[in-house]
């Protein structure tokens, strides 16, 4: 009856590269094969490589975020059979635990280049830019980013079951069908991409197919949830996952120790590689019993908790910079209301790189206020002011620190 | 030095419409005149009606919704002059208390037609519907609604300072040009509108300017907030508000007794009218000194609150109804949130109007979750489990309740 | 079907005596006469005049606290017959609302003389002193004590119903009972007081009665609650009361704008006159179902809220000031974390009298930590931070400012 | 200026007993030598045995419990020399994290025999009673306590500087004093026992000296904290200690995965072994600067959070069992209020030990409410209602569930 330590279902190897572990895989597609069996019930922790497979350095030099291979991440964990899963039923994962590496207390966040992945403000802020973070404990501050420390609502920015050949399918034809029509200067969506592909222990083969076919680990999908960022996704809380294929194909990565509403600069919340402790149930025919098309949760009762009088909140609509107005278009709004809290903590010294970094990664809060008040949307942007330790209230002096410098790349003027 | 009864600055008269009292307007233009003077530092009642001046009726049919006149709305309260203000300063405003009036303990939440007004969800819900609001303290409840319960965060939907000519030349052209390329089946945005305008006591050539250049209420604007229906605009929440013309010329109205983010049903809110107690400082020259855009504020520190682990969180992402694939688009992944909460609530035996109005009026909360992963933008909505008497948690049985009906119209089948 | 305004069962007249209104009475009896009757299910309007009946003046002298007729607290509004209740039922209360009158924006905190009532820190604090309180909305600030403001968490502080005979006895009895063995130079309990007492509309022979045997209302009492000054008893909150004679006859009063736990100068929250808002339902048989020996409650969803992390926390433990060690003894450690919150706060320039009355009503938490570890307990007490506009955390310099003073008597050298 | 990983400043030998282990110590002493030296400003892993340096089998018979050696607990790990510490200094302790051993995730819970040890309730639970805990991540459950399960607030039950030698001749009096005027049929403090003593890697002189002089672990202490069991002292929290010899010499011990306030059956807390993550600073004269006599502390930012609307909370007041009226006592009425709680969980099926055990370690709230109306103290406890599986709420109906046992001695019949 006596329960001993909790079994750890995949372990990294540090002394290799991602690409070299075949417990590892990188793109959405049925047909990878599974790293292990779990069952129902059981509790076991999954270790995670960081979502570039280790590839940023803690260092003082944007230089990796800026040459990031792309067609790289996310390396993610799994799959995982889940013993008696079948289509149609809903996986309940209860995250029980999320940890980083006892002798690895650190994570980034990063803006990536326009020409290379971009971010929501890459109009302003185009060229790389890095934080490191150091964690102590809960907490996590960055010399990069001075004057500001705060705890962890640490979780995985990725969790899914695999698509079935249809569901995949769709993915493909929509996302495919949007690019064909796309006349905006960027890339409007990601492919599937035979290079960099990494589909776990496959032969040549399946490897080559899941290339041609497998869906690109970036956007979050209705269907299966999968790369949807979520920060409340934190320890205590309980997701529920559609399943598609036989033996669920349960995958997780992306660990982060913490990020914002959004995560707005992309590479934008602090990325970890770290343990993930993940209990699993299994709601037989839960699909058609919760008439669900996409995942739900229940968050945890732990998180950092700042009272809402220290909350202080920016408004934004949907009037571009340009002064242009837009209808009902919460993501300008959004923009707009990320740009006012730049302009706001400007004031105090930081450069804009350094707070559209901050913004990824602290605990800000981005709500949709108005959606209904023809043109303009309305979107807020709460920053919890006790994350920095001096007053940056309205009407509060602006004392004189030293705002240092987050990292930028070797070739900025 | 003993503090008396505060001054109520403004007094609704109830045995009027609202068109006939001279201290209310329906449109913002910065020569309607003022209804009185506030000092900075001073503490007063105003009182408000309804967004609709009186219109909706508390009976058990929503005729009254769907033939609403959308040329009036929203009779504010004002404009009072703010001694000493002046273009460029920051009108700081604390809301210490918004009540309902004693007599008139109930509020009402409407789904519009969606040939007038409509709403975020009128392609699913194009006809009107309407919930009536009891309210019982602190609490409030529908006979529309049953089994459902919950504390107001009680706030204004609007407020803000008159914009100068220039600030409302500027809301007239791009709102104007919208129009012009608009290529949408709908009406997207409301420009000046002669009929209906209400222009406090402004004599009849001053009215006809108002009336055609006058700035209609129902957006929110980033110039100086007005109509933003931000629901944590509660007690003990400070404003912050650019100052455009001299003596600042202050509004409020709109009053709401709870809303959900995003008000989705447009009349969403529980609309009321009330008593708003407001407390005014003036920043001088806070515009250049916060390099404000936009107003921002600060919550008050009382709220109802909910433990995280009691919120239901639904996601939602770009993919819309007819599976097609939008860039980046949040509007889209809102509404596809809100169709999965009311996909799963409808099974418990409600209506989707039911859920309709409920999820603009309940304190849900509406996140932006994921902005960067192309190209799906993910966001949330949070339900509140303690708000229905029943439980439903996924996996709890489903009881057998008599879900009742809301209000619709006459003419329905 | 349309609900009206909410029935006030009981008017103040502030023309008049809180003793001249037969409304009022100030024993515990169970002969006392009704009021009025409601039904289960009903909401009604209760209004209530402050504890001492309106005897304390808002003005800067404490002389009306020093000489306050302790015979006359607290005049409780009541007792209403509650339709169909019976003994061995419980009474659910549910507080849907407390305001102040709306003309009388203010109340008090008043330490009072050691000779006449005292308080918890009387050894320290023997001479009366009083701080006036302004009402802003939900927020408080005082002329008294500068430099504070924060929201109240209103609350009665007396509810209850009346006690059967035997219940009665049984009071008179155990009270009697520590009067007689008492040895400590102070007095120990407040037996009946034929003087000053109001029995409601009792004839002369009746009030008699009441006099000699009517419990008084200074303690709260485990069989029905009372005057437990519970500051959690707030908007929302649900107490389940057991009923000992037919009809309840439930009483409330003693309405609070704000109370720190403990109350600790006994006259200590923030007294203040105002209305009360009341659903009632019964529980038949209630108090075997819910094997109910004392009154149980569930507070409110919506409540001022601080963040933990804005908490600063004293520990206090059972020895005394003059080095004595106590056994297990939590009112000792209580009294001495009340006095390490004081000398810690006078370092700001306040008054030990000005700490003494603030922490009687503002919302402080006190907390009973260890209560095992022999020979001392240890308890807690927590103040919110954020109730100051200074920064009052260890290691933050001390600002020069102006802490003015409380109300003294005018016989203070 | 890359930071490595965390030191580890002590480690456990499971391999050991504790006694065996140099660098514990239980008793508090100035001449205990020390173990490490810590730099301000450094953050250090310290790994600690649980109380009873694992003496507390994970099974299900409670002879170990009963049959605790009480000359033992608690060893300690320390002490550590904080460099350049001196007498006056404060020394700031920041808890980043604790952690129970990963392959350990276990605890206990225990209440021990009238005759070796007791707790607050052993006149009504006078023989012992055990339940382990399993860790699940952040929640822990017991196989002894079905039906309940919560996240733990992790903590150390002591830190604490060294008394110097004068701070330790005044702790030795005013015990002793109270044990020689002892009248109750009960031990009321432990003075310095020779037996049992560990004092690290002192020679046999000094540890003769230890064991003589040096106070026992089991009280906190006014001078220095030590054993306050604070549930609240948990990650994030900062709490300011006085330094009493040069060098601090630092010692922190006694960790609880959660504990309940009070922690009322004496090993009441979930013991455990485990790893704290501490960083140090120095507040030079910070005794004086802040006017300090014993600890004080701010708590994390993060924790479990249930809606104030989801505690069901019980009152208790200064009369006991007997029907005995106290005056003012809030030990009476605490211990009253723990046993309404277990009057009513009873009902549903619980043993009373059960629910003694649950009280101690689940994450109630003990308040101490009112302290002035005499002769009844009034406190309350408030019982989260989320940690069960079926609700608890009053009128709820009481589900059949099979409540199984915690574990008893093996003498009971």
């Amino acid at each position: 009856m006596v329960a001993g330590p909790i079994r750890t279902a995949l372990k990294v190897d540090f002394g290799k590269s991602a690409q070299e572990q075949r417990h590892f895989h990188n793109r959405w597609h049925p047909d990878i094969p599974t790293v292990g069996k779990i069952v129902p019930g059981e509790v076991v922790k999954v270790e995670c490589v960081d979502c570039t497979g280790g590839r940023i350095q803690n260092n003082d030099c944007a230089d990796d975020a800026r040459d990031c291979d792309l067609t790289q991440p996310h390396y993610l964990s799994g799959p995982f059979e889940i013993e008696g899963a079948d289509p149609g039923d809903v996986l309940v994962v209860e995250i029980q635990d999320v940890q980083p590496f006892e002798d690895r207390p650190w994570g980034f966040t990063a803006v990536l280049d326009r020409r290379n992945g971009g971010g929501f403000l890459d109009d302003h802020y185009p060229r790389s830019a890095k934080a490191i973070w150091d964690f102590e404990g809960i907490f996590c501050s960055s010399r990069h980013i001075p004057h500001v420390r705060f705890p962890g609502l640490i979780h995985p920015g990725i969790m899914g079951c695999a698509p079935s050949a249809e569901v995949l399918a769709e993915w493909n034809r929509r996302e495919s069908e949007l690019v064909s029509v796309n006349t905006l200067d960027r890339v409007v969506a990601l492919c599937p991409q035979p290079e960099g592909v990494h589909a776990g222990s496959a032969e040549e083969d399946l490897r080559a197919k899941v290339g041609r076919e497998g869906a690109r680990t970036i956007p979050g999908r209705p269907e299966h949830g999968g790369n949807c960022d979520i920060k409340n996704l934190s320890r205590g809380s309980k997701t529920y996952l559609p399943v598609h294929v036989p033996g669920a194909k349960f995958s997780v990565g992306d660990l982060h120790f913490s990020q914002g509403d959004g995560e707005i600069s992309f590479c934008g919340a602090i990325e970890m590689a770290g343990i993930i402790t993940l209990k699993f149930e299994l709601m037989k025919g839960g699909i058609r019993e919760l008439d669900m098309k996409s995942p739900i949760f229940i968050p945890g009762p732990v998180e950092p908790h700042f009272g809402p009088g220290r909350m202080l909140t920016f408004e934004g609509f949907s009037v571009d910079e340009a002064g242009k107005q837009h209808y009902m278009d919460v993501t300008v709004a959004y923009r707009q209301t990320c740009l006012r809290v730049i302009e706001y903590l400007k004031r105090f010294g930081y450069s804009g790189e350094q707070i559209y970094l901050l913004l990824s990664c602290a605990p800000v809060q981005g709500h949709v206020a108005g959606i209904v008040d023809i043109p303009n949307a309305c979107t807020t942007m709460s920053v919890p002011m006790d994350i920095f330790d001096f007053d940056i209230s309205p009407g509060a002096p602006i004392p004189r620190l030293d705002m240092g410098s987050c990292a930028y790349t070797s070739d900025r003027r």
